[in-house]
């Protein structure tokens, strides 16, 4: 299996988001890439490829033109700010629900940060668009290897990408590398592709950006939105719309949910990608559903990722897993190589 | 004229506001309307009126019933969270922005106080609910006395109103005191109500309570949203729609716009409301034009305000005038006091 991955992702660190009215350090950091490193390298689990250059054509596809233009330049605007801003984040503070506009372009930097954001707890920071820019030329491989006929390959993306939306970062998210590999895929010539999301979170960007298409299926088994963050989005009832009317699949379960249980939803959800016929699978890899995850709350043990690389593998469909969260930092690179490594074991 | 203010205003008194990135100390302070009162009381201008009691029928008719609900007990709900919280202010971290649903209404609190706001700027405090309850009851006053003939009357409230929205509160407000004193005059038997907002600030909130409404005329001269807060609304092409087509009148203006220009385009603003045919008119005063004000960005000075209580008063129309911004603590006394004093003497 081929592994994506460039050590410039580690550019993107930041310091402090805001929870429960203070500024607390980030849980996402850099860290979490370096146990997962570790431990394909200890296991001599898959060959690392080098990281192609990704097109702004692709990256157009998945999200709009002029948020792209703003994370490329979002580090240089905020220094011009007030030059004491070099040594600190950048986040926003205002935000355009409904009632406000999202048509004009603000020229305050502050404003378009908003604008292009939903929560304050995604700090921007110096390296930030050279690592989520390195972290989508990974996803862009790993459909590269399965356009090529490879069964598996394995993007090891930081930040990661789910939460983003087509024009807005979010949830330590700001590119969308699973969708980004879909995208890959569809471009490709594939006609149906699914993105399977086993972050413990709603992938809600990616949800999001195909909700409304009906060439790429998106089922996420994830906690229950009315307790866990996102909390806007996720929902059962949440089944696509337009031509992508049945191509969503949300399967929430509620905290503290088990492995047994968390297993269903997940034949649950492959079942119907089988059912829709999909041609190849992109995995949003999160491992925030394990059992000492310090943000989340299901209850998945280490050995139980071996058990979900098989179910995944079993479905037969060659498979872009791209990693997402995972905040226990040690464990998130044994749990992430041992889906890897079920995957690898089943498929043969 | 009749001055309606209550003590327990007080009782909201934020600590601190996401600016770039970091907590800093609140612009928005109870010392803002001790200055007033104690300009209005050396001036010997305005009788104190005893506060009415304020029934939820007439805040519901302005804001969602589930957002009233919320406001009411969110500080409780804040500290059940966590103990500790009893020290710290209570911010949001995320909010519901294009693709996120606002329907459902999540367990978690955070999120619903996400789902309820628009900035990380507006602190929820112990006596938050207290001090808007009081204010909109302070506004309700003085439509009162207008329905029962007075020519004039001031609502000294605390925090202040325009940027709240019907479901949501932003910008230091969290219930729409003008809007709520426009749907009194409304209810008492006025076909024609106009809002004239002279804050520096777009009034969002006020605008998008009555934007599709042909009973209020909403007009606001402000610093351009381009580059002034709240950025997302209160562009000059913002005209009303459905029912309220035209009767919404948005005059921005740059930073640095001295008092002849902007005194143009109060004319203009005056001019609106009365070819529109507005029999009485709501008075978001805000003072933060002043050349001094910490966050903003015009160039009136303390004598102005006189001649703006004169151009107002020479509509010839009744006028409840509802305390909105104004960050230059002291002078914030002397320049609302002036344009009372300017109303009073003009209209005899
Ligand atoms: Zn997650
Ligand atoms: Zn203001």
């Amino acid at each position: 299996m081929q592994v994506f991955y460039n050590d410039r992702q580690a550019a993107h660190h930041g310091k402090h988001e805001m929870f429960r009215g203070e500024l607390v350090p980030c849980f996402e950091v850099p860290a979490r890439v370096e146990h997962v490193l570790a431990e394909l390298k200890s296991r001599k689990l898959g060959e690392f490829a080098p990281v192609p250059e990704i097109g702004d054509a692709l990256l157009q596809r998945v999200h709009a033109p002029r948020y792209l233009r703003f994370l490329e330049g979002a580090w240089d605007e905020w220094v011009a700010l007030d030059p004491k801003n070099a040594q600190r984040d950048a986040l926003p503070s205002y935000w355009p629900i409904r009632t406000f506009r999202h048509d004009v372009l603000p020229e305050s930097f502050p404003a378009r940060m908003g604008l292009f954001s939903y929560d304050a707890g995604s700090p921007l920071t110096s390296g930030t668009w050279t690592a989520a820019r390195q972290g989508a030329a990974c996803a862009w491989g790993t459909a590269q290897r399965l356009l090529a006929g490879d069964r598996a390959a394995f993007a090891l993306t930081r930040p990661p990408g789910h939460h983003a939306g087509h024009d807005f970062f979010g949830g330590y998210c700001f590119l969308n590398n699973a969708a980004i590999a879909a995208q890959a895929l569809r471009d490709g010539g594939l006609q149906k592709v699914a993105v399977m999301d086993v972050d413990y979170h709603h992938g809600n960007g990616t949800q999001a950006i195909f909700y409304e298409r009906g060439d790429v299926f998106f089922a996420s088994v994830h906690g229950d939105p009315r307790t866990e963050y996102p909390y806007y989005l996720g929902y059962a009832d949440e089944r696509g719309a337009c031509a992508g009317e049945g191509a969503n699949l949300n399967l929430p379960l509620p905290r503290g949910t088990d492995f047994v249980t968390w297993r269903g939803a997940l034949a649950k959800a492959l079942e119907a990608i089988r059912a829709w016929g999909a041609q190849a699978m992109v995995v949003s890899l999160g491992v925030d559903t394990f059992e000492d995850d310090p943000i989340s709350g299901f209850r998945l043990r280490s050995g139980d990722y071996l058990r979900v690389g098989e179910d995944l593998a079993a479905t037969g469909l060659p498979c872009a897993f791209v990693f997402e969260g995972g905040y226990a930092v040690a464990a998130a690179g044994v749990n992430a190589v041992n889906v890897l490594d079920g995957f690898r074991q089943r498929a043969g």
